[in-house]
């Protein structure tokens, strides 16, 4: 967080937000899902998927492009496996809906696995692939973007930033969650280098030659126009450090999530000035007592955890972390001493608030 | 391949890993699944893993490291889950063996995971999760190894390369099959530049105060020595280029091979002087009927995969593959002209020949 960020409860800004899509013609049971999982975000530090983008989903289900009141419907299912057609609603109630019934497959079947399709954007993919923890099984999430990243030796844009997130409980520490881009980078953090006007490090994006670029403003407008260049995958450019590794992998994400239940993939999902693209989404849950009693899991997972917490640390950094710690300390800071946000976020809020004739305060 | 390579008919090389190993006491299916691996690897252009890694083999069974003439035995099953005790044994012929129950259960049940501790290193982790493609599922292979890679902020090494694989059939094209280590690189390729005087380029690899280290051979010897230092994750160093995705991935690996079936992981996992450390697997299958019809799926990555193939090449490269495209390739040369094995691995392989009595010929 910065220093100027505002503190909000965080039972204020989630009554805010449901409020806000209750006014929008949700449901008052999708409402509060989607508020838990955009507030969720701000809690655990991920501001660029939190309240900031509140607007953006007002916009959405202004402009219909989220659609508030449709029914999600299954489209095929067995034991092991589901298919939601999200009919255009918001991505984070069908998600946790679907995470739901994946997981009480898991739970009678030992591994279960859901596609959802033409759904929009779900926040973050860690939120589902949590779900998973408290009933003692492997989380999984995967979501396609709009198309943003760059194939190894490439210079059109062939897929999304495409998360991915996996978690896996322990006992007395909290539980390993990866959640990732499967680019170097996502378009947020090539925004504030066109904000701040700095130029891009070397392997974070090309431009329309195919070339590592360095003008944030102009890889962001050639990607909007699809005129050439974008964001490369981790790894970076060429093979030199694997880039084919992060392409590869998000070409996997896209093939679970979209090419797995016939969604579109690849370079057919793009945003255009007036409407964000539908995605669609991969979920899974592995019951960890087929293969091992749970506590014992639990307990080595506590061991590993603990180890590469205490890791020796290298000459001028700080500590190691693992995946997810991070967040969870953000966590316990932000429910004690209120969520942060920016001011840019927090006058979108109050303005938010005057449309709806809702109000926020600051944490007192 | 190099110019200097020499060519050997595949299914001589075969026949000569396979009787290899039977002198060595391994069944002759043992052998035979043992060879077919091996060899695999060099027909698909993956050296690393490939025959001139026999010797190495011949050594681990010859000092007990890897036992000859054991019987896994399954520790714990259930419809979607198999754990597998290989006893010591070899890597392959449990592997395949244990990829094959996996895939009769996910047939029946929609998807099913199998783990395998006690084991040796098993070479491509594709060749298992390729056994997948032709039932029609989605295939997952994946092994830890011993401790090479250090985390994020890290100086010690506290996980290995840690390999996964992910393939997805198609219909007219060849397969999509992503197989990559986690880390920026393998051990192979920092021993390449030890070998040919080489700085490491940046962001492979960190020397034992953590900072980014150009002396390839202070790494190799320091990592060996566990005396700090070590190989990067994808991403490099620090967090600029997403290093924690991969340190990340990597752990994920191990959790699923080692932690969920309860085999060492981490730095507990290292090779000594003169032996190799025990390691575990993790295979997975999915069946994609499960989710929709296998014809349109496999359609969809036809077109999947030629979008990928014919994607606009940057200025300067020559070509954008698919993941495993450049392997298939490969593959139709080596079955047509004869597998291409370098002048250091011919040699040692002739050795090989002459200690047990066999014979090995150039293709004519």
């Amino acid at each position: 967080m910065n220093n100027n960020d505002v503190l909000i409860a965080k039972n204020a800004l989630l009554d805010f937000c449901r409020d806000v899509f209750i006014k929008l013609n949700l449901s008052s049971g999708d409402a509060e899902m989607a508020a838990k999982v955009l507030v969720e975000a701000d809690v655990r530090g991920i501001a660029s998927h939190g309240v900031g983008r509140l607007k953006r989903y007002v916009n959405g289900l202004q402009t219909g492009q989220m659609l508030p009141d449709v029914q999600s419907r299954i489209i095929m299912e067995s034991d092991s496996s589901i298919v939601v057609d999200a009919a255009g609603g918001m991505g984070a109630p069908v998600s946790i809906r679907t995470m739901r019934h994946v997981i009480e497959k898991a739970d009678k079947n030992g591994a279960a696995f859901g596609c959802v399709c033409n759904s929009n954007h779900f926040g973050i993919a860690g939120y589902y692939a949590m779900l998973a923890l408290e009933r003692d099984m492997l989380g999984i999430a995967m979501t396609n973007t709009a198309a943003l990243g760059v194939p190894t030796f490439g210079r059109q844009v062939m897929f999304g930033t495409n998360p991915l997130a996996f978690c896996a409980p322990a006992n007395q520490e909290k539980a390993f969650v990866l959640d990732m881009s499967t680019t170097v980078v996502s378009r947020g953090k090539i925004e504030v280098c066109e904000r701040d006007k700095k130029a891009l490090p070397l392997n974070w994006a090309v431009d329309k030659t195919g070339r590592s670029a360095a003008d944030a403003g102009a890889v962001l407008n050639d990607m909007f126009h699809r005129y050439g260049g974008g964001i490369l995958p981790l790894g970076g450019e060429g093979e030199q450090y694997g880039g084919y590794k992060g392409y590869g992998l998000a070409v996997m994400v896209d093939i679970l999530c979209a090419v797995l239940c016939g969604a579109p993939f690849g370079m057919a999902i793009h945003d255009t000035e007036t409407s964000s693209a539908r995605v669609s989404h991969f979920f899974g849950a592995l019951k960890i007592d087929r293969f091992r009693k749970t506590e014992v899991f639990r307990d080595d997972m506590d061991k590993m955890l603990r180890q590469l917490r205490e890791t020796p640390v290298a000459e001028g950094s700080e500590r190691v972390w693992f995946a997810g710690e991070k967040e969870f300390e953000f966590k316990e800071r932000a429910e004690k001493n209120g969520v942060p946000v920016s001011i840019p976020t927090w006058k979108n809020l109050k303005l938010i608030a005057e449309e709806f004739g809702l109000s926020l305060h600051e944490r007192k």
